[in-house]
């Protein structure tokens, strides 16, 4: 038996989200039914975190054993072959028996997009159709203060039941300009639910002038699930990179 | 009653082409809904020509008339809010009654899009996937022998019986890179059925190396609709401008 890695990239807007679940076509579930498919048996694949329905992923990772000892190359065409054109294994390479596609994670990249030009009708899946301008320094600003390790309490939908622990280290966040496209990456240790949705929600208010960026401040310290309610939309959400 | 003109946009891979059909949901049928919505009595528009199913629109135009005497911005609104996100009005201007917006048609502009680069799968509905290089070179070649007036009898699927006279004026044929993609521009005076597409992938056939371009002017002077069968996918076609 031997352990595979393998990179992904899948369309959000085709899919309810990552995770398995009935009565809905997910994507590990797409997955799972091709690799069942070519190992004759079910098969169960581990992906380094769920993504949310619309969700986009340019490299989502997953791991998945398999006795059948194929070649990278092989296994990876055989998947794509099977796969829908939504969904894209990008590599696959063998990896130690101990890997773990969720607890080995290093770190996560994400980006948002957001269209502050006209309405782009090509881009409605792929992007928040903001289509107004942003104070772009105002929200460098507000973005400061995420940077670092603090409790996000605030800035995510976990419940503390479930995630008693809810302090994560977010290295670095970039925001820039592609044409109309405000690009915003975010670079961390790990993200709770809806917490770059929520993050980034904040900064967009910042942004349009409805909150002062050392406002963001008060809701971080707040470490409280009722100090907002920001939530951008799951089409700008983009997962770039899973690092281990 | 007065006459509009409307610049239009849509994602081709939403709707069943253009022209109204019954059983298939196409785009003039949508906006003829919404218009005929507005106007509270069933309207018809009429289109600068049909595109095919999964060909795509950045300036389609079309004209309809009306009684209301709403201003063009007003219009505008109405349809745009009443529209699904696939279809977006430019833009609305009131035309002289003699206004035509398809016997007036000047030059028609489309766009081809061939992805030379890696499968893109967020770009399979916008563009068609060779995922191989081409000989740029050898097809701007090629495209010289479709430049100015020919009877493009090979090259397009309108009957003969239904338009005898198949002679058009193909103004300029531009091949570009962008990225991994390259882009065809054509420009011309008209377009037969799958003309566009037939003249594409003739290119593409001579890009790969397939036919010598020379090959293309015989195919040409051949006027036969057996000469051959290349067509290229809907999915890479845009309509990019109309002009008047």
């Amino acid at each position: 038996m031997k352990k595979y890695c393998c990179v992904v990239s899948y369309d959000g807007s085709c899919f309810h989200g990552w995770q398995i679940q009935p009565h809905a076509t997910t994507v590990q579930q797409t997955i799972q039914e091709v690799l069942s498919q070519i190992h004759k048996r079910p098969m169960t694949i581990v992906g380094a975190g769920r993504t949310d329905a619309n969700v986009h992923a340019m490299g989502q990772t997953f791991h998945f054993e398999s006795e059948l000892g194929l070649a990278v190359n092989v296994y990876q065409k055989a998947m794509n072959s099977l796969l829908p054109d939504s969904i894209r294994i990008l590599s696959v390479r063998e990896v130690d028996v101990s890997f773990h596609a969720r607890f080995d994670v290093s770190l996560k990249h994400y980006q948002y997009r957001i269209n502050l030009g006209e309405y782009d009708l090509f881009q409605r899946k792929y992007c928040y159709q903001l289509n107004k301008p942003l104070n772009i320094d105002d929200m460098q600003q507000a973005s400061q203060y995420f940077i670092g390790e603090h409790d996000f309490t605030s800035f995510n939908a976990t419940p503390l039941a479930d995630c008693p622990n809810q302090v994560r280290r977010i290295q670095s966040i970039d925001l820039h300009m592609e044409g109309s496209l405000l690009l915003i990456d975010l670079v961390g240790n790990g993200f709770l639910r809806y917490m770059v949705r929520m993050l980034v929600k904040t900064l967009i208010e910042v942004g349009l002038g409805h909150i002062p960026p050392q406002e963001v401040l008060s809701l971080l310290l707040a470490c409280d699930k009722q100090a907002h309610s920001y939530l951008a939309p799951a089409c700008g959400l983009w997962l770039m990179n899973v690092i281990y």
